[in-house]
């Protein structure tokens, strides 16, 4: 019988399924267009992967993703470094500076505390975070966690752990998003959402 | 102003959103999920592009896409030489052959006759096949091309190339798809089915 792909096509098949959310199919579909694709191309995409992976590391500082060290926010004079804000990943950080509103520094977590996942607070960089603090200029420690068990366990600890120092510790507020429909709102969300009410 | 991501991030998300079905969250999820991997995981994923795209080529007899020349199923010689089934995509070859029924011989066209994109019978591998019939023990030439509009306007136009050779020219059957629902089957995957009835 012959083989249903050929053995490159096969290797490039079962690593593209690898990847979150690309099942077989996808997988498929996804390596013929590559073979499809100009040989420039392809190779472009081949040495994209393999550049980010050598090129990029995190910041020894905060802990984002980067390709310089410190990382661009890191070195750069002109942000408020009384702010840190705290965050599970290095995609969070993109997402905040994508709203260009936020100044400070941040610090990259690389997890949340997550006891059935084996995960404690000495797996996270909370260590870093309170080493960090010590001798710093930080006037405030904004915890940006994912509002998940995981997230708001992981936010607790850490201002149990900041508060001591006298810095000023604030958590990102829960509620209704922007364009949401109260009646659809969930009720732990819309606890929240009363919960952190504002006078006018 | 930070960078919204450091260079190398954003060449691979950018690569990879050229991919058909990335859009721009997903290829940043990819992204994201590319960097966590393991060294050897991502760099396998690369060199499996790289090779896939070195390595595999159409086979010169039938314009599969093979590692291999001739490929793996023109080379085949258990196979039933008398027939070959005529297919749009080296991706229907995969299809066909999955099914485990078919044992002859393929054929790829390479795309379809379609006058709208400037597509005519000079532009896919239609005169490669008269050619490889002559002189040839086929028997039978099966018309495999999807059951659109150019895939019709090229299976009448191949039927009426090959016909003067004497070889028998078949269509697969268009039909409602088992599992399908009457009810729901558009009038003219209806009317197929109608007048493609078999006597039991």
């Amino acid at each position: 019988m012959a083989l249903r792909y050929p053995k490159p096509l096969e290797d490039l098949v079962r690593e593209l399924s690898r990847l979150p959310g690309i099942g077989g199919k996808t997988a498929q579909r996804l390596a013929f267009h590559i073979l499809s694709m100009e040989d420039s191309q392809a190779g472009a995409l081949a040495d994209s992967i393999r550049r980010a992976k050598s090129e990029m590391k995190y910041c020894p500082v905060c802990g984002n993703l980067t390709d310089r060290e410190p990382c661009a926010i890191c070195a750069d004079e002109s942000r408020d470094r009384t702010q840190i804000c705290v965050v599970e990943q290095a995609g969070d950080v993109i997402a905040i500076e994508r709203m260009k509103e936020y100044k400070g520094l941040y610090h990259v977590l690389h997890g949340a505390i997550s006891p059935m996942d084996g995960i404690g607070p000495e797996d996270i960089a909370l260590k870093e975070l309170i080493v960090r603090l010590q001798d710093s200029e930080v006037e405030e420690v904004i915890l940006a966690t994912n509002p998940t068990i995981e997230g708001e366990a992981t936010a607790m600890y850490a201002a149990r752990l900041i508060k001591p120092s006298g810095i000023k510790v604030s958590r990102i507020a829960h509620g209704i998003p922007v364009g949401g429909d109260l009646e659809y709102t969930d009720e732990v969300t819309l606890a929240r959402a009363l919960d952190g009410r504002r006078e006018l």
